[in-house]
């Protein structure tokens, strides 16, 4: 297979009544594609890595997953910004012997990503590599001057998360001890292959601006949130109590603190932890469109983030989350917590 | 060094008066950068790889043509539409232990290119990777309804080239056999390390409204006319006396048919190829800015590319620059042409 064979696959898949939307004029198979602003908004730009080894494992993960996930992860920042996702570039470095089946149910993942998410292939680049690489820039749009950025949150502000956090990663752990391939039927493994981006909520928020600081939770609440505070200079205060944990079978101690730190560490939930100011927060639902909206805290003027338990004693939560550069998630034994 | 610390070295590196540019209203550390439209203009966009073996070797690239190289070729697909560069993200994967020296060289190259390029970094993606991926978007802007494609060419109109072509497919060679560590005061090395995209030619076409197709040349002439001849729907004539190959020392046969190899399948000199009109072609000089542009051929309503020797005999000619699929450039002993 030749290069060009490989981008017209991509087109194919692709294809459809998505590429003839107007704001595309010009996609696939030119030096570059060109997109038509819409008039009142701002452009939103965001591009994601998503590399065999460190973010999944080729006998691990379907090859539908990664097609799916590589958009997801990237949507999640528009949904973040409180944006709508308009269209996204494909990088995409395949082994030889990836081009056939592999690749063809790449793009079926990625398809069902791209028409859920109502986000067009507008372009990318194709080149041949030993490893599976790739990387998905994502062009959104939000109404000018409305995008929620981490910067905004004030002292007395709410903190809010949605959904249940830590699935994803307990998702990852089955994932990684099942002999058998992943099933999307188990509902942890399904949120770990198959992540939805809180468009829908992030676009709402914008739109009856109750969002004073916003971003999405990749790489766990303990890290995300962290910084978030550092970038409107605030620290947090958070229940130990409210924080939505998967649902264990039993709720004895052990379980419930697995639970716990798995909400609190573990990543790719692709949830949104926003802030509302207290005098807004009546407008906010319990729950959207069957989105569970929880208020796991409060953000404060002092600078670091505390955990409160049941009796009120009090511990510094520090970053516990992924970092690519101190250790691998998916491939070492080392993890930051465990 | 942590992922945060990368980041903030990066954005040091390059912040200055850059950052404050009014386009890009919100920039690294969020989730998404904000970017602001011009008025009456439409977006281009355009990513590409830029990876160790494939496209530089760590042996031999020196790190700050690394840095400058992966956003001049980017920045090229934006000039062969005829557009200006306004920002981009920066996807970079490194081994742990290219976070010091290698990366501080890295990002001297690509502040210079950013610079020269008034292309401002907006954003981008960290993380860790045994070896070095680079993948960079460029977003650029052009007035509406104005952006050159590549299917625009008609038959009757001239087919022009800008420079001397596969300067930079040499400059490889002569990096590749070379001992010592390259040299940018050779003129072959330099335009292979350090690529000039012709951004102010681009943009004047594009205002003068005189070319009707163009796309930049970075696999070879040979595949990228073909390329633009597809797009079109039309075939080519190409003269061979016409092609401005490199100077060569001694004008004999050998060394001629060695040069006029480079230059129809040789890679990288991100040179602009595009087709006038015969009717405007009077209102283009022999040369912008110092840069030559020359006539090589016609545009044909026959769909194949064929090449003219002085004597009239014709031969097709068939796509023999690079593709990923068939040959790796760098690494490997099997070229395409040789």
């Amino acid at each position: 297979m030749r290069e060009r064979e490989l981008i017209e696959k991509t087109g194919r898949a692709l294809s459809g009544r998505h590429t003839a939307a107007r704001e595309v004029r010009v996609g696939i198979g030119d030096d570059a594609a060109v997109f038509r602003p819409t008039a009142g908004h701002e452009t939103l730009l965001t591009c994601d890595w998503f590399l065999e080894g460190t973010h999944f494992l080729r006998e691990k993960h379907p090859a539908t997953s990664v097609g799916w996930k590589c958009l997801a992860r990237a949507v999640s920042d528009i949904a973040a910004m409180g944006g709508v996702p308009r269209c996204f570039l494909l990088s995409l470095a395949l082994p030889a012997s990836h081009t056939g089946r592999w690749v063809g149910e790449f793009l079926d993942g990625l398809r069902r990503a791209s028409r859920k998410f109502q986000c067009l292939l507008a372009g990318g680049d194709t080149t041949r590599c030993d490893e599976i690489l790739i990387n998905v820039t994502v062009f959104g749009e939000v109404q000018t001057g409305r995008a929620v950025l981490r910067s905004g949150a004030r002292p007395g502000d709410l903190i809010y998360v949605t959904g249940r956090l830590g699935e994803a990663e307990l998702g990852l752990q089955l994932l990684k001890r099942s002999r058998q391939s992943a099933s999307s039927r188990d509902r942890y493994m399904k949120k770990h292959l198959y992540p939805e981006p809180r468009l829908a909520l992030g676009h709402w928020l914008v739109k009856k601006q109750l969002a004073s600081a916003m971003m999405d939770l990749s790489d766990g609440l303990s890290s995300d949130l962290s910084r978030l505070c550092a970038a409107s200079g605030v620290g947090a205060r958070l229940e130990m109590a409210k924080i939505p944990v998967r649902q264990t079978m039993h709720s004895n101690r052990k379980d419930l603190a697995a639970a716990l730190q798995l909400a609190l560490h573990g990543g790719d939930d692709y949830e949104l932890l926003f802030t509302v100011p207290r005098k807004r927060a009546n407008s906010l639902p319990r729950s959207f469109r069957g989105l569970p909206l929880t208020q796991i805290g409060i953000v404060t003027s002092d600078k670091k983030i505390v955990l409160v338990n049941e009796s009120g004693r009090e511990q510094q939560l520090d970053p516990g989350g992924w970092d690519p550069f101190r250790a691998r998630r998916l491939t070492g034994g080392l993890r930051p917590y465990s």
